[in-house]
């Protein structure tokens, strides 16, 4: 019997439970003996649920149990979840976790705890939710150096897009139906402004370099500022406009990071990632481009990853680790000698006079009383340079991903 | 030191033999020690090739040298692979695979042979070339039912279906196109008639199930009658077509599998897989839709999955092979009893009358002088009456995949 304690009774623990009962048979074969959920750890009783004697409120009963063996961690936040994680790698416990702040912030650390007492620090569900990207870098793409990771990693912000684009609806009132449908939290904030996005883009970046990248450098934009014209006008160029999270990494191994929005050409396979779904593309140099999809979120899928690390962790121990890395910051490469296209928005009345400060920029398309167009490549800084200059007459830009 | 054979120095055999010189630092470091190409087994000599000192030309040299511990098969076919591959395994050295035609056929047998003599036989590479599918599968979707799925598996039919859509051009000019660009083979039979779709559908349905699929047995059509009229009366509905492999898990574990061109509706992510691209669309009783995108065949993408399952083996062994399948074949499920809607093509003077024989069919669209429309859901063997009913008056007709 592998004996399973749960740190959290919330969407994801709960999910926990749900995939470790109803696909007994499948979690329990794969892991080579029988799995069962032992203890709940939860500050709150929940009285009538099916799994209410399990709850405990005491930490240490978990901690200083033998027969648990597997911890999973979907509490959330750095604080408790942090002190629990490394009681639990300390008595030899692994620990599955699904909280991507806890791991973008202490994950170095706990590695090392975890390879100290023998057994593993596993976090698939802290990426992409149900999406295998983590085991696929470390496990299947071996033979590869990482060179780009761009990915739509928060299904928040791309329900929201999907449905201005499809709608031509603005982002306020489209914010407003992404609450209403349990989508968005009421407190958008992480979401919309992209620092959920940049703490999933800092912990594939943790592996693909193999150094710290810190969540809280990621030079971030969310996408409050995008208006229905910037997606119709878009739309009409062949563009989706999507927030991603991108990494690359150059021939000095330096690392460049940044979330922001982006023209994503209608026929780029990240295009098509609608709705609440999540992607990320990856290019390695030898394999050339490829992509992983599916749900980011949601109670099930984030919860079938952690089961999935569960099973790891059964079956193989400190062995099944994710490569890691050390605390050691990554270089950090930057990003404002970057090339880029940009799309520009401006009044249609002031189009031509903006154009023109721009040699080379494309057709113009205009929606309503506004007219965009989409620049020659050209260095940020020297975007940067004629913004300034232009001021307020640029109503609003973003770049052009490629 | 970890020496390594290849079997076959043609286009994948001298990629794999590219991947670990090229990228030697990833694949020595993940491996845990230095990888070395030791021996080149092929029938000709390679005068002048810097690796032609390599070249043996008698299995035994191979087989018999107790240095060797991984073998990398891509020579292909089901003969003299077969004899080798079996006499590797059993002298206890892993095999690596690309050979996708060996493992359909005798992938349950080989299995056994490795895990009897403690090595692995693996084979990432046979499947969607360097996507890897079958790792995540078997490492990564462990805690699901696996309930369905459909691939986009054979990069030259894709290559010819897009180049169709795109260019307006008919099946037989483009095929000449794609023979020219090196895409498709002189002999192109195995592709476009659907075998080499269905060899790789057996195999994943292989894991799905853990039994044994036969890939003789999938129901298999190819793309040699879809027409210029089928991709753009399919356009302006709102659909690619795409030849898809099927395979779908029922309740009672019983399995259907199929091989045929589909209607795609483009908003679908496979719609979006083009040009010599593969994707695998995996659908699980708790994750729900996940997709799996790359170059599905190509000398270095498919080179570096053989080189990942090299690594694989040598860090792990045995330990590391994929969840295999028995000798006993799987449960079939018929699928004369499947429910589709079809895209029917006819002459546009007899739209009418044919249309009425299928009550409830959509709009009708017209291209040239051929018009198109799609029924509504029935089942296999109600369409295939009404088909024979009509003969020669159906011009062509298509499932719609959903």
């Amino acid at each position: 019997m592998i004996q399973v304690a749960v740190f959290g009774y919330g969407t994801v623990g709960s999910g926990v439970v749900e995939v470790i009962d109803r696909n007994n048979s499948y979690v329990s074969d794969n892991s080579g003996d029988k799995v069962n959920v032992k203890y709940i750890l939860d500050l709150r009783d929940f009285p009538g649920d099916p799994n209410e004697s399990k709850i405990v409120h005491d930490v240490d009963i978990i901690v200083n149990d033998p027969e648990v063996s597997i911890v999973c961690e979907t509490m959330g936040g750095v604080g408790a979840a942090y002190k629990f994680t490394k009681a639990a790698l300390e008595k030899g416990k692994s620990v599955c976790s699904s909280n991507k702040e806890l791991v973008a912030k202490h994950g170095a650390e706990l590695i090392q705890v975890a390879k100290a007492h023998g057994c593993a620090y596993l976090f698939e569900a802290s990426v992409g939710g149900g999406i295998p990207v983590l085991r696929t870098l470390t496990t299947a793409l071996t033979a590869e150096r990482i060179t780009k990771i761009a990915g739509i990693l928060n299904g928040t912000t791309n329900f929201i897009l999907t449905k201005m684009e499809q709608d031509g609806a603005n982002f306020s009132n489209t914010l407003k139906i992404a609450q209403d449908l349990g989508y968005a939290e009421k407190d958008p904030t992480a979401d919309i402004e992209g620092h959920d996005t940049a703490r999933k883009i800092s912990i594939l970046s943790d592996i693909m370099s193999g150094h710290f990248v810190d969540s809280d450098a990621v030079s971030t934009e969310g996408i409050t500022k995008i208006t229905s014209s910037d997606i119709t006008i878009a739309s009409k160029a062949g563009y989706s406009i999507k927030l991603l999270g991108l990494a690359s990494r150059n021939d000095d191994d330096s690392v460049g990071t940044m979330v922001a929005p982006f023209l994503v050409a209608k026929s780029h396979p990240l295009a098509g990632v609608n709705d609440v779904f999540n992607a990320v593309f990856v290019t390695g140099n030898m394999l050339g481009e490829t992509m992983y999809y599916g749900k980011g979120a949601g109670k099930l899928a984030t919860a079938s990853a952690v089961v999935a690390d569960v099973i790891d962790a059964a079956r193989k121990g400190s062995s099944c680790m994710y490569k890691g890395w050390d605390d050691t910051p990554v270089k950090t490469a930057s990003l404002s000698d970057s090339e880029y296209r940009f799309f520009v928005r401006c009044s249609s009345g002031d189009a031509e006079a903006v154009k023109a400060k721009f040699a080379g920029a494309g057709e113009s398309i205009t929606a309503g009383s506004e007219t965009g167009f989409i620049t020659e490549k050209m260095t940020q800084s020297g975007f940067d340079a004629v913004a300034s200059e232009l001021g307020i007459r640029i109503l609003g830009s973003i770049r052009v991903y490629e």
